[in-house]
């Protein structure tokens, strides 16, 4: 019954080197011409005499690296990146981390793992250098061995035989977490979900889609999109995240604001535990109130419980209308102003309320060569809000009141309006591509935070006071509909003197206003110590709790997610 | 800070006896005079020549006991029921259940109690009658005490003893759940939400709303309203129900198609656990991954791992339209593609999708004295369609549309539209008081079952005609938009024979096509022996691991949720 949604098994050997540097975030390639095709967008439409038609130009970039090939029908999306693995230090020496008394792989091993995955086994150093970097080169592990099983029954067995020959485990997907959470710390095995690519069962009249946890966000939603559906969450790294890894994760992005959290689309899903027994959770229904709600364990648990093997997840209808308003406002007050003006004349068609200030928009001009769409000096502070519904004409009516009400009332000093495809897609790579500026731009400190939103942009205003000049520039975006700022700031080069002007500052500085350190990233490796800022006591020895009782042994994904114990 | 919700102290002790029957859903009494007011709808607009405008009658029912009273400004909300509960046998006598070696309650208990949180300790039998039935009469427990603490520090206290001298403890909020898990079996004391009835915060921004546990559904309603906000979900029994009892359970209801299940709109809880530690994960933060999300195990956990004491939930902007249709269809096969009609037309608007048999509207109309609002022979199958939306003028015309595109195509052969308040409530009532009526038809086997929606109506089928006329009336009804069935038989007495003729074939049918025997209303008592059907072995082993890990001794509502362990 499955339906093949990658040839994954051809990627891995078909990795490649190439001369320019591609952005990594949805790039499309036809019969080997390559475009970063967000950037390709002619013209806007305005909708204030004011504001005139731009053009942004293509942009090409260098390739330096492909991590990660995955065929589709004709399509084929890059993981990319602009530096090179060796570049990166050793986590465990960068951080100082011990490792745990795990055996180490030997040749037995090896042998079984073959024996169980047959062609399927790594072991070639050369080839396992991207699987052991993160994709912002800030961790990276010395792993020996990557494993590509394509079923649970494989997971299964792998696991089994790690248990009881106490090796640690790497599960990873498409190795797009922003928090070192997706490859090893020292010599972990990698589990790749990258070949557990089918698509199980599409029910076109509920939307449930069931598939196997490697298939690719951006895949699964081409593929639903054929049948008048989308995925219920949209991210960046859509073009190499696989599904698994996103729930695992539990990743947000921009459909949230409208469709809810993974929390509730996802309807259910298999995990194999770290003894090997397959747990399948895997229905199909909307409601299903039979016992306690086993999967919400795994999902957003980074792997350390369980490897997720299949989920399935409810999708909405494709809205038949799309469009998309990118407006400057003067102030941060302006955009909640605006915000609350749009929930209230928008409603249940807004499906996106994205902010980024000023100094954003100054990096993806400078780094990415993309245009600012609003002609003039410049605002402080860029919305991007997004709506889709069932009826055109309606939600036209709908945008322009709501863009005659904010201009109107000085809300919005600027703004550009598109309904067709591309133009929309190029305003949302003013938005989608920021992270990718971001690392053009030298070492980040990212931080992925939660706050009440009248305080979100406070945060960014302090810390950018703080640093003062030892920052090269401090900036702030985000999901502001769902209270989510990112705030990231860059140096030359890693500086701990920096680093400690930052640490603890912006998390005593969240936790002040009650609000979380990870908002939808997660904590991975690089946050796990910072967890108590954002949760007492009684709920991380519970977490170690449930820990304890899923993986006695500690293989799956340590070092990860949760404070080594005693730390505190 | 906390504002007064009801002033439930005075409750128990108001506790009145009447001589008419009160419907127990939504009744409202002012200033002493009680009328049901959803029955007094006085004209429908019709959307067809064909169909003529109708008046219903106001109805007056007989109340022969009040269960709860609680005041909110003027109004005084009801339960009731009418019968006795003097009548219903004992739990543990009508199933056989022994009782588990927790301790007795000693005067040097009840002393502590009463130190714990005076004059809020009942022992009174006469006074904790209520308190030991469900209100369908099904079971029946013996308990000699019940507790009343009016904040997460008193149930600390109380749980932390209790867990010490091992003695049993049955959380209850509103009592309004339909699988006996809100009342002992034996002579579990009983923890009241019924004074935890605090609004601790409102967000008129993110319309975030933190409260107490023991806050009624419809007073919180009442309360956001105000702020022109809804809570998230809705169901018959609001006017008694509890937001932490809704929590406990996972409660389901009208709003779910719209605006998702609980897992995704309760965005934190606080809870005692048996040991009386309190957890703290009452963030109010849409997105917060820092750590497993602890408070999905106690959404929808029965009462059975923790007490919800607060609960911080999401609440959508208060829609500024609403309307309300009531369609005739002649085969379940066109409610079905009414239904696909309806989604794509009516997109993101649609609010409510039920759907109902003429059984039920029979039953509506017998017992209750509600009017079919559509003239004519009547319709096999009637569905309700509500939309909610931020225009007007918009929604009408969808509506409009979709109307004469499914009259056009014969999907429709009937149809009223409503769209001021109280027409929209009288139609509501012709669906929201099905379970009401049923209750008046005699004994009621009642399940719950979640089903792909090609499937939904062939169990109500397959199951009338194998209890052919052994069954005073099969009925099947619900949201047809979650898939989810309420299939209810009647008889004029409790009879073994005809449950051994309904089980286990309802769950096998429902197992055979991968659904679920519960969908909405948990295991409580009297499925949690079923949960095999729909949970695979390994699964109920993890919720029995969970359970042992958070509540070792086992005191937290006995005999609930998961099977008695060897039972399989």
């Amino acid at each position: 019954m499955g339906v093949t949604m990658a040839g994954s098994s051809v990627v891995y050997h078909s990795l490649m080197w190439c001369c320019s540097i591609l952005p990594r975030w949805r790039i499309t390639c036809y019969k080997g011409w390559t475009s970063a095709h967000f950037a390709s967008a002619a013209s806007y439409t305005t909708f204030h005499e004011n504001w005139k038609v731009k053009s942004s130009k293509d942009s090409r970039h260098r390739v330096t690296k492909l991590w990660h090939v995955g065929l589709f029908r004709n399509r084929v999306f890059y993981c990319t990146s602009s530096a090179g693995a060796w570049e990166v230090p050793l986590t465990s020496e960068r951080y100082g981390v011990q490792r745990l008394p795990f055996s180490h792989v030997s040749d037995k091993d090896l042998a079984f793992f073959e024996h169980t995955v047959p062609g399927r086994v790594i072991t070639d150093p050369d080839m396992l250098k991207p699987f052991n970097v993160d994709w912002l080169k800030m961790v990276r592990g010395c792993s020996k061995v990557l494993l590509k099983p394509r079923i649970s029954g494989e997971v299964s067995e792998i696991l089994r035989y790690c248990n009881e020959r106490n090796l640690a485990v790497t599960p990873q997907g498409g190795n797009t977490g922003l928090v070192g959470g997706s490859v090893p710390v020292f010599d972990e095995i990698i589990l790749s979900t990258a070949l557990m690519n089918q698509v199980i069962s599409f029910n076109g009249v509920s939307g449930i889609l069931v598939c196997q946890a490697g298939c690719i966000l951006e895949t699964l939603n081409q593929y639903v999109e054929e049948q008048e559906f989308i995925m219920p969450l949209d991210l960046g790294a859509k073009g190499s995240c696989h599904i698994g890894g996103n729930v695992a994760t539990n990743a947000g992005g921009i459909r949230l604001l409208r469709y809810g959290s993974l929390r509730g689309t996802v309807l259910g899903l298999e995990a194999v535990l770290a003894n090997g027994r397959v747990l399948n959770c895997l229905t199909s229904l909307r409601k299903d109130n039979t016992g306690y709600d086993l999967k919400q364990l795994f999902i957003g648990s980074e792997g350390t419980l369980g490897v997720i093997t299949a989920v399935s997840i409810l999708c909405p209808r494709k809205p038949k209308a799309a469009n998309v308003a990118f407006l400057g406002c003067g102030s941060f007050a302006h955009v909640l102003e605006t915000f609350k003006v749009c929930k209230g004349m928008l409603g249940e068609i807004l499906s996106a309320y994205e902010f980024l200030d000023d100094e954003c928009m100054k990096l993806v001009q400078k780094h990415l060569k993309l245009n600012n769409p609003l002609t003039g000096e410049g605002s402080p502070f860029y919305v991007l809000i997004e709506t889709s519904g069932s009826n055109a004409g309606h939600d036209e009516e709908k945008l322009n009141n709501f863009l005659e009400q904010v201009i109107s009332s000085g809300l919005v000093i600027a703004g550009t309006l598109a309904t067709d495809e591309t133009k929309i897609k190029a305003l949302w790579a003013l938005r989608e591509r920021i992270t990718e500026a971001l690392t053009h731009d030298g070492y980040v400190y990212k931080y992925d935070i939660s706050l009440p939103v009248e305080k979100l942009y406070d945060l960014v205003c302090d810390t950018r006071a703080r640093l003062g000049k030892s920052a090269k520039n401090v900036v702030g975006y985000g999901h502001l509909g769902d209270g989510n700022l990112h705030l990231n700031i860059t140096a030359d080069s890693y500086q701990q003197t920096l680093l400690n002007a930052i640490e603890p500052f912006v998390y005593e500085w969240t936790a002040k206003y009650q609000g979380s350190i990870s908002a939808e990233h997660g904590l991975g490796f690089k946050k796990k110590q910072h967890i108590y800022y954002s949760k007492p006591d009684e709920a991380v020895e519970l977490m170690q709790k449930v820990k304890a009782m899923l993986d006695p042994r500690g293989i799956l994904n340590p070092y990860k997610t949760l404070p080594t114990q005693g730390s505190h």
